[in-house]
Parts: structure tokens; sequence; C-alpha cells
């Protein structure tokens, strides 16, 4: 790179977290960091190069080119309106779930949308090469920058539009989200009964591995596959001090059974 | 192994598929296969060393000593009750809901259960190496039959009884049957909007090895697990035009806030 592209951070959660700096590694410099917490933000600015914290949203002076809102979802708006940028600045948010339009009353017509594609938290490391990052931008420089910042960190660069994405976004919501709440009430129910949750881990390896190998729609196993009412039913008697569990159990069930023996 | 112990299956699904080749391999002698599908047995009997088809349950000539059912859990107590058995024959079955008592009207006390905990297709190798198996008896004799088979195929043998097996179950159909699920519902969701399924899989691949490391409760994410209501709500209006995957959003999304909100 000629000139490194300068990057300023607005937010200090799980995304900027990683993102911040696995751009500051591949030669891009992250000069500021805002966040609401200021305790966050010296945290993430000690693990970059030469980052500032900044107190305000008053961008006014910054000599950053790209302000990248890893904030969330419902925070995003209200910043696009309060944020005061330099000229030409590209401003973009993180988000799979909200609308490009959602930055529309920003003062600059330099906007776009860098998702990146995966599920971050603070304690695990996360390669980059491997997080697909998908790209929406409102003007070609914006296009051109966001590209570039994607290509320098991930091997899957896609550009979608934000119906899509959030398509994109609802479906990784059952793909991470809800499988790992699976995991969750497994755990709770090997607990509650004095079993260890270390027995469950070589079927939940395989579980995934044969998903990926065969497909989940063939991988499928289990009574509601089999449709064994039986085993159902006792299954639920089982939970029925946990009807939230319970719950949860019948319209999995259920919808199993119709993908399988309806349609 | 001084005398090989002769072995019979009853039962010619996914388990037995994987399980009676495994036994033969450590040095057991698989001597007979009865199915009620006779094509399914006899292609059971192609994996096996010397082992014949069975056209009833009438074993009262047979020379093996185990006889091991791997059938659909309503089956169970109809075999036990109509399948004739050599003296001091072991009959087990493999079911991890079924109490060890669905065998009470068998012709032999020396009852047992052999339930190995994974999820097994057919078109997919094991290694019984990395599969717990747990073991209840009635007797000490098939205990001591039990347990030396178990121990030859796998690393983790257990001895539990019928209740905690039954938990151990529902805990399974959670973390494997309905975590897989999760992954055909969006899968589904790309497949409807013409989004590659393959973006999801890195996604996919890091949840699990975070839940791993982390654990689940540590290591969940997502706009349930934020209380983002907004995002929520548009997911739900989002999947309006199908009930029962929204459904499913709702309760899942509902015991994740929940789960982290309140108790």
């Amino acid at each position: 790179m000629a000139t490194p592209i300068l990057v300023s951070f607005i937010g200090s959660g799980n995304l900027a977290w990683h993102l911040a700096p696995a751009l500051d590694n591949m030669g891009y410099v992250i000069r500021e960091v805002y966040s609401q917490n200021p305790n966050h933000a010296e945290a993430l600015t000690k693990r970059l190069y030469q980052a500032e914290i900044k107190a305000s949203l008053d961008f006014s002076t910054s000599d950053s080119k790209v302000f990248i809102m890893a904030v969330s979802d419902d925070a995003i708006a209200d910043i696009a309106r309060e944020i005061i940028l330099p000229e030409d600045a590209i401003l973009v948010h993180t988000s799979g779930s909200q609308p490009i339009t959602e930055l529309q009353f920003a003062a600059t017509q330099n906007l776009g949308v860098f998702y990146p594609l995966q599920t971050f938290s603070k304690s695990k490391k996360i390669d980059f090469k491997e997080v697909p990052v998908f790209i929406e931008s409102q003007t070609e420089e914006a296009e051109e920058i966001l590209m570039q910042l994607a290509h320098s960190l991930s091997k899957e660069v896609r550009k979608i539009g934000s119906d899509e994405r959030k398509a994109l976004h609802v479906a990784a919501v059952f793909a991470s989200n809800f499988s790992n709440h699976m995991l969750t009430i497994a755990k709770e129910i090997m607990q509650q009964n004095s079993l260890d949750y270390e027995w469950l881990k070589p079927l939940i390896t395989e579980t995934i591995n044969k998903s990926m190998y065969l497909g989940p729609d063939q991988a499928q196993t289990g009574p509601a596959k089999r449709a064994d009412l039986e085993i159902l039913d006792s299954h639920l008697e089982f939970l029925k001090e946990q009807q939230p569990i319970a719950e949860i159990y019948k319209v999995i069930s259920q919808h199993i059974i119709d993908s399988h023996y309806e349609g």
C-alpha cells in the first residue's frame, strides 16, 4: 500500500474488538476509537498500534477516511445523525439486519455496509481469512475502498443488497445463535440430572461433521425424524416441570415431522 | 480373546449398520441378523464375516450368547415377548429412552442395555473409539459381558440407570437432532433467497468451536442475547409467510432472553 488508509471506529464491542486489530495488522491505521463506554474504548485502543480514544462524535478535525460503526443495531441511525465527519469521509455500518438507508441522515453520501458474517466473542480469537465479508455501498469510491479492506482481510468477499443481507442474517441466527442455544439447553438438562456435559461432546462434533458432509437435511436423525410419537410424548413428560424447554421441544419436533412427512 | 463371544443382531437400521461391523472387527463373531426387512438384513450380513440371515425370531437353536436389539423404540417390548432364545442368552436393547424394564417379558433374566451415544447414518462412517457407551444390566453376567463389549469398542464406558439414560437422551436430542435442524432451517432460508448455503459454513464451524471452547452459555451471541427487540421484530416480520419457522424463532429467542435477563 502506498499511503495507508486511515480508519476510525465507533463502538468497542465484540466485533470492533476483533475487526480493528485485524485491519491494523493488515497495514491500515486505526486512528481513533469512540465508545459510549470509555473503559471499553481504552481497552480496545491498547490492542492497536496508534489509536486514540475519542471522547465525542465530533470527528471534524480527524484525518481518517473510513468510519466504521460497530455498534448495536438500534444505535446506528442516531449515531449517523449525530456524527460530524471530515469532508469526503466514508461512513459504514456493520449490521446484518439494518439496511444501508439506516445511514441516510448522515452528513455524507459516501455510505456503505461492511458485514463480516461470523460470531464474535472477546475471549475467542478469529481468523478473518475464513470470515466471509458482505459489502454494500452507495458510491463508487465507497465500494472501491470497502472492497480493498474486505479483500485484504478475507478470502470470501461478496457484494449483496440490504434485502439479501437481511435474509442472510436471519439464516445466520438459526445456524449460529439457535444451534448454540440448543447446546445450552442440553448442558442444562445434563447438569440438572448430575450428568457430565463432556459426554455429549463427541455427539456434537459428529453431528456437525456429518451435517457438513451430508447436508443438514440428509443428516437428520432422532425420534422426531422417525415420527416416534411415543418417545416424543415421554420426552415431553420428562420436561413437564420446565415448560419453556418443553415448548421448544414441541415446536421443533413438529417442524421436523412436517418437513419429513409432508410436502 | 480365548473363545470369541457370539452375537446376533435383531434389527438392521442405522445403529446395527455400524455397530455389528465394529464388533466383528474387534474379534467378536456376529452369527445372525434378523430384520423385518429381509433386504436390509441381507445388506448388513454382507458387511460381516460369517453372519447369516435369520428369517424368524426363533433363536432356540442359535449358538449366540448375546442378542442385541437395534430396533425402533416402540418395537422393543413386542420383540422381547416374541423372541425365543437359547438357554442363558443375554438380551439387550440399545435405546436411550426405553428403560430396561421394557425387556421384562422376555424368557430370560439376563437382560441389559447397551446405549452408544452417537448419531448414526448409513452413509457416514463412525469411529467407535470416540462413542461413549452407557451400560445397564440386570445380572452380573450381563454386566461383565456388556462391559467387555463396550470397552473393546470405546474409550468411554459408563454404567447408568434407566432414568439417567432418559435424561441423557433428551439432552442428546437438543444437542444433536435439534441443533442439526437449526442448520436445515438456515439452509432453507438461504435457498429461498437464492443465497449460497456454503457462506454459512465458516460461521457454523466457528460457532461449534467456540461453544466447545467457552461453553455454550458463554458463547451465545446474537440479537436475542442482546435483547434487541427491534431486530427480533424485523426478523419475525421477514418470516411472516412461514409461520412454523417464525414460531420456532419466537420461542427460542424468548428463551435466550429469559436465560440471560431473568433468574
